[in-house]
């Protein structure tokens, strides 16, 4: 019996989230269970983070015990003869059989794109957040550095948990022209995310761009961790997970 | 009554191409058209050029003839609360009433999306031609001025036609590493392409890349215009229609 780290990438527009729900729902860990289970592996895989529905992944990673002989390295050409288009196995490697893709995952990066344009696009429309406006993009990427560091993180987030204590260990702002307009790409990493806390923060920096509100506003989010406090929820189309990083 | 020149961006992988066609399929300026009659402009769109079912299109001009009184900078919004999500309008302006889209366009340019990596990748896979195996990206791009000038094109195109004769002006590589891994673009602007004749050259040309073919053997099929001395068409969702060019 081999633990196999496997990284995946997916496109989410079609999927109900990550994490397998009633049947009826397609979920990414639902259909990867299932190719799983075809090529002979235990049908139970472990996701680093969870995505919900309409949110992507570039290298999101599984772990999942396999007891047949097949070579790692032939793991995702079988898994993607039997995946679906728009979730594929991008690489497998052999972990220790402790290993934890979700526990042990020491740092996560999330990227959030805004396309910045007069009317919305067609070949972005499941891929970023379109913004009629101008943004001030100087002001939003100064108020990324109040973000950073060890926080209660709740006011940004979904769903009420008990313990809403982060830490994010980096926020940056890349602004690029893209193949249909100008892109703002917002990248985020940290050792762990609340549900929704991205698309909170995003929503927020994005008031900040539009001149709704100051920076400063930040700090009272994340001292009293109130959501209402906080800007709506960017939608999910534009936010991608981008990796996990783990010591191996 | 004024002409309007429309520029359009739109998603190719829910039509059955830009021309209009027997009931039931859906076409680009099919849709166009009857976003057109609400809007109160004639409804009969002409296009700068032809784009098969799957392919993409960055700024498709059409023009048309608008009799009401909507200001004509009004027009793409107007347009786009009745347009589909994979089609929407970019911008309008009024053009002299003898103007036409086709007939008038000086150039055209195309784009082709490659991407190069071990496995399919879900985000792009209506975006770019994926290929697996490395390719000789000095050999494409040495083969390249080849096809400069004014050639008879046929042996690349679809479909027969009287008079192949086109002349390219630019064709160009550039390879960039990409979200999700590297991307071979290549640009052609010319005159005029034949159906097909796009997708034909990139066959070709990745046919080069993989040595399966010698850069000279694009001279045949430029001097005998036969389609079986040319590589199989490379598939549609790699294609992008970039923009047409007026002298206006």
């Amino acid at each position: 019996m081999r633990r196999i780290l496997l990284l995946v990438e997916y496109d989410g527009s079609g999927f109900a989230g990550l994490q397998r729900q009633r049947a009826g729902l397609r979920t990414v860990q639902g259909e990867l269970e299932k190719a799983l289970a075809a090529i002979g592996a235990l049908p139970k895989a472990v996701a680093a983070g969870r995505t919900d529905a309409g949110v992507h992944a570039l290298a999101m990673p599984f772990h999942f015990d396999l007891p047949g002989r097949i070579p790692t390295e032939k793991i995702p050409e079988a898994l993607n003869r039997l995946l679906p288009e728009d979730l594929k196995a991008l690489s497998a490697r052999e972990v220790p059989p402790t290993f934890h893709a979700r526990r042990d995952a020491e740092s996560r990066t999330y990227l959030y794109r805004l396309l910045l344009r007069p009317h919305p696009s067609p070949l972005l429309r499941q891929r970023a957040w379109w913004l009629k406006g101008p943004l001030d993009l100087r002001a939003m990427e100064e108020a990324l550095p109040l973000l950073l560091g060890r926080h209660n993180f709740l006011g940004f987030a979904k769903e009420e948990v008990r313990q809403g204590e982060r830490e994010l260990y980096e926020a940056r702002l890349e602004a690029l022209e893209g193949e249909v307009g100008l892109e703002v790409r917002l990248y985020f990493r940290g050792n762990s995310f609340l549900r929704g806390q991205v698309r909170g923060m995003v929503g927020t920096l994005v008031e900040i761009g539009r001149g709704k509100r100051p920076k400063e506003s930040l700090k009272a989010i994340l001292e009293t961790g109130e959501r209402r406090l906080a800007g709506p929820s960017a939608p999910p189309q534009g936010l991608y997970f981008v990796e996990a990083t783990y010591e191996l």
